[in-house]
């Protein structure tokens, strides 16, 4: 579609009714459609059988339409991978950080990684095909893959910080450190839920007591 | 082979000779040596490739046999994945045991650790294979590889029960959730390997920081 043609598309009447979002014409509003859908059926493959095993034949079927048509959205499986490791890891930041509340650090890591388990476990295996695939790509896919985790280790990071302002916690706490400590503990929980079944509960509680271990050297109180 | 066929088979001159292994006749012997080098191709593929893209095909290819010989030893990739990563972690296990040696509690564990990293990083892509198959492969290859790795958790578990023999530790020190953040903290440190090219100095210099947050609540003095 050239440019022109975009402009001369005249917006269709859902696009004229007062949404906040930038307006769109109807070519690109079935566009960003068409995206979601791919984006959709590669979430439910990818959920199934883990990166390798999904193919762009199966996820084109899938969404309900051509292997070109799929192509016309993503350069390759690796970049359908990384935009719905993208969205949900987003999705999944926003769930950690509005979960986070008030209260002591620990109450509030144990409120934000909770309300992570409970934001993520509907979709448990496309998160096992995440961790998995970030043990072995390409580097230029983990440095991407990185900056999209970032968000969430620094719901984290803020909630440490915070501690230490308060004084809760010591002011030469390795802040980075623990936060990896405590995202370590709260993925690696995440194969209890899958191999043991664990139920969200479980998760939470286990969560606050790797909470309270890592966090022991660095309360002031 | 029928085993009638097996005990005919006069034992050679290398068989007779003084070693400690229960005695092979030629054709045992040739048995073991060809499962070996089939298990060597794939180790080498899995760590080149991972799991999923690894052919049969190109793991007989790189042992020079066909498919077939592959075959009539193991019964499929899962197996042979699985025979690999049981012969690398018990070696694995081994040397960590060995790396323990003597002294404070931490002292132990950062050696043990060291000497883990030290074992295996000309390994790394094949662990990184091993970790990422652990987070997406079905329950009962789950279960086999959990066995696996217990003798390395039984490392870490056994230094720190002997801390609390000695009164290094709290007598109420949570010995398996102490030891799975340790096992977590160390396996993480994998992907600094992998993506940031640690080091080994790296690598241990930062797994003691890890050991010195995981204990501090922990230690009695």
């Amino acid at each position: 579609m050239s440019q022109t043609a975009a402009i001369a598309d005249a917006p269709s009447p859902d696009d004229v009714a007062g949404s906040e979002a930038p307006r769109m014409n109807r070519r690109q509003a079935a566009k960003v459609r068409t995206r979601q859908k791919v984006l959709d059926a590669a979430r439910g493959l990818f959920a199934e059988r883990g990166y390798e095993p999904a193919t762009i034949r199966d996820i084109a079927k899938g969404a309900g339409m051509s292997t070109g048509a799929v192509f016309a959205n993503f350069q390759d499986k690796a970049e359908l991978f990384e935009a719905v490791l993208t969205e949900d890891m987003t999705k999944l930041a926003d769930t950690v950080k509005a979960g986070a509340g008030e209260g002591s650090v620990k109450a509030r890591l144990a409120a934000a990684l909770t309300a992570g388990y409970h934001g993520s476990l509907d979709q448990l295996p496309l998160f096992q095909a995440i961790v998995a695939r970030s043990w072995f790509q390409p580097l230029a896919a983990e440095t991407r893959a990185r900056a999209v985790t970032k968000q969430l280790l620094a719901v984290i990071t803020q909630i440490l910080r915070d501690g230490v302002g308060k004084g809760e916690l010591s002011q030469d706490a390795d802040v980075p450190l623990l936060t990896d400590l405590l995202w370590d503990a709260y993925l690696s929980n995440y194969r209890r839920a899958a191999y043991d079944s664990w139920t969200e509960e479980q998760l939470s509680a286990h969560v606050a007591k790797q909470i309270d271990v890592i966090l022991a050297g660095a309360l002031t109180r």
